[in-house]
């Protein structure tokens, strides 16, 4: 019978769900508290989403961009780890319901992240591609690179182009990055690799709803970023929204269609829903209230962090704060703080948000970053992204692999992971039988 | 409509079917010859066999040992890739057909290397664990990585053992690197990672039908792969056939019976057949008959190289060369030069073998080699092996992030890519559809 396993112990035991940027840091602010922590994930490993992009389009391997998460915490002695799906919450019993069985908690974290957000349209939902997790990614690699194998195999040009047109949808930091290294592709990699392959074949749109690009930056970046895009080729369309896609024609809200057999789809995201968390305190977004101290509503030993907490306690975010990973470090470690004051029998401090600043990178060599007061673009920006990108990866063998990789990349204009991984041997239905089984 | 779209050409036209060893050498020895050359292949990549083990074993990113086959023939002008799975010749008419369409060759050469021989038993053919494809490896690796966060879950003893006990079947090169990959998972990983689990609960076999370990070794090699093998804990059962395999229980041909949920299978490989070719000269083995030049029993056009190719032209080789990069290297290389000759109206010249020796690593800081007459073990072979496999590497790129995964795994008793990639996403299906569709 399977169980969780989890040791018996006398101190106040903290359930985290959740392994992204929130739980990790909670957990290891954690470190020495007189708490056993059990950190509950779907996956074995930390995934570094902010370069997820890279691997949809070759630039990078998966595994150099996830962490085990036991290779993270194998020196945390008051830390279990399991993987496990969550199922439901009996909150009156404190009772976490798991498919390897139920967890008794007396403080329980959310800290599940978020999925991709299609605003309902179930036609879009279907046929739109998103990009949340590392499978996905390389899902879309494979995708993307038998697009360009399949459309040699074309003589009618109509059916090329609706192979090789590139749609983003969403002008946020994904968007606008996953357009440039498309960008990049048609630029460096589709004339080497395809060279019977006319370039105006392939098109890279990205299609923003709102009246400008990263709404979240100032004005000027915005037009710089616009023009950067435009420059490298990328047919950037504001104040436009999708009305419906198919799978091969995208239907504008200007009236105009682009067949494309590519739509990705990263206009927004929403909260992963919790069974067992009463419903009226989720928004549609799928975000949970939670007070200052992310408590959720109504709740003492109920706590949700980041993408999935909606806190309103700043005036500069009056919908909440952004879904961005800097919000869901520092309200981590400021639960891990608030607990530690809480056993000390201390008053617990609510969350100030401190805006570290955000950047997006623009193709080669060229980013927009603004923090501090400061805004910057072009080179030094880039570089200024390339190394808190590298800074912040978890690990020394990431750190150095994907260093290599970008080098490699900027000297050979290559992309080294162009290769479709096919699933179809008889083993996997084998494996897979034996993991259920 | 899909077609090949092969430009026409009047210069003789000569398609490879497989991009491995064997028919990646080919076609780079006709880079200026006067021919027009179709490679084709089900993958888009070149696979570095030999470094398979690692991946299945959390050593290596799978990426790092697969090279695009676009970027290998680049410059290669007289050379077009398609990505096609063949599906049988008209050798009457010169045509062969594939998933793409039927393509006419002048001169055809199979190249398809060869898959996991179950020797026709049925049950452990549905239920042991065969590692010839990329795929297969990045599938070992989820699973293994699975058996030993499922066995956190449970209690029983005799359970975890079942999930622990790793057995290979096979006592070749890729037996003895499996078996020591994983006992240095054992040794160095299990402890750190999982250190609630005993590891006695942990066992690895090794499974040989015939009286030694590396049978085309030297006894005294393979003598001190035995005591090498011990020595790390590999528990090695020579002279030991498997009789049967449920997926549960492993029953040898002693009689003894080991509880197992993961049989790994390398005690053989076949040549994988192609329809078209005549049944009388495909050996049970798969392999096709050819003479000395590697020509098809009863063709002049029509070629098989490396796994798939039975000659015996020498006496040391009564039953056909071995099955390895070596013969499918120098085979590709001598009928390109062949093909070369022929079109000068020059004699053909014959196949002869040069043995370049071979050798295996057993885990860490060990491996024996033999060539020149020399018979190599432990340190010094193990520096060579390393050598050798790294400069064999096709890519600057490649070679230095398997390189810095070794100086990595060297230095910490790391593995860093112990993840599991699991599917699920929804988008999976979408994209699938799409790529069918």
């Amino acid at each position: 019978m399977i169980q969780p396993n989890i040791p018996d112990t006398t101190q106040p035991r903290i359930v985290i769900v959740g392994g992204g940027f929130g739980g990790v840091n909670l957990a290891k602010q954690l470190r020495n508290a007189p708490v056993q922590v059990v950190l509950l994930d779907r996956n074995n490993y930390h995934l570094f989403q902010p370069l997820l992009y890279q691997v949809s389009t070759a630039g990078l391997e998966p595994d150099s961009i996830a962490f085990p998460l036991r290779g993270i915490f194998r020196k945390q002695k008051n830390l279990v780890f399991r993987m496990a799906e969550v199922t439901g919450v009996r909150n009156t019993e404190n009772i976490l319901e798991t498919g390897i069985g139920e967890i008794h908690y007396d403080y329980l974290v959310f800290a599940t992240g978020s999925n991709t957000n299609f605003f309902g349209n179930k036609n879009i939902e279907d046929n739109a591609i998103g990009m949340k997790s590392l499978i996905e990614a390389v899902q879309i690699r494979n995708y993307v690179v038998k697009q360009f194998e399949e459309s040699l195999l074309l003589k009618d040009t109509e059916e090329i182009k609706s192979k090789l047109n590139f749609v983003m949808v969403g002008g946020g930091p994904t968007g606008v990055e996953l357009a440039g290294a498309f960008a990049e592709l048609r630029k460096y990699i589709m004339p080497k690799d395809y060279p019977s392959l006319p370039q105006d074949l392939m098109n890279v749109y990205l299609i923003e709803a709102g009246p400008k690009l990263l709404a979240s930056f100032s004005e000027k970046t915005s037009q710089r970023t616009l023009e950067a895009l435009q420059h490298i080729g990328v047919r950037v369309m504001t104040n436009t929204g999708v009305k419906e896609y198919d799978g091969k024609t995208v239907t504008l809200s200007t009236g105009e269609q682009i067949h494309t057999q590519s739509l990705l789809w990263s206009a927004g995201v929403k909260g992963i829903p919790v069974k067992g968390i009463p419903a009226d305190i989720v928004l549609p977004n799928g975000r949970i209230l939670v007070n200052e101290l992310n408590q959720v509503k109504g709740y003492t030993n109920i706590y949700a962090i980041g993408d999935i907490a909606q806190m309103t306690n700043d005036s500069r975010f009056p919908k909440g704060y952004p879904m961005v990973a800097q919000v869901a470090i520092q309200q981590g470690k400021n639960v891990a703080h608030n607990i530690r004051l809480f056993l000390e029998n201390k008053p617990m401090r609510g969350f100030t948000y401190k805006d570290l600043g955000s950047m997006a990178t623009i193709g080669r060599n060229r980013a927009v970053a603004e923090f501090a007061g400061m805004r910057l673009s072009g080179y030094f920006a880039w570089i200024v992204w390339m190394v808190v990108h590298l800074m912040s990866l978890l690990g020394f063998r990431n750190k150095l692999v994907v260093f290599i990789n970008w080098f490699y990349r900027y000297f050979t204009y290559e992309r080294g992971t162009r290769i479709i991984i096919k699933r179809g041997a008889a083993n996997i239905v084998k494996l897979r039988q034996s993991v259920n089984g």
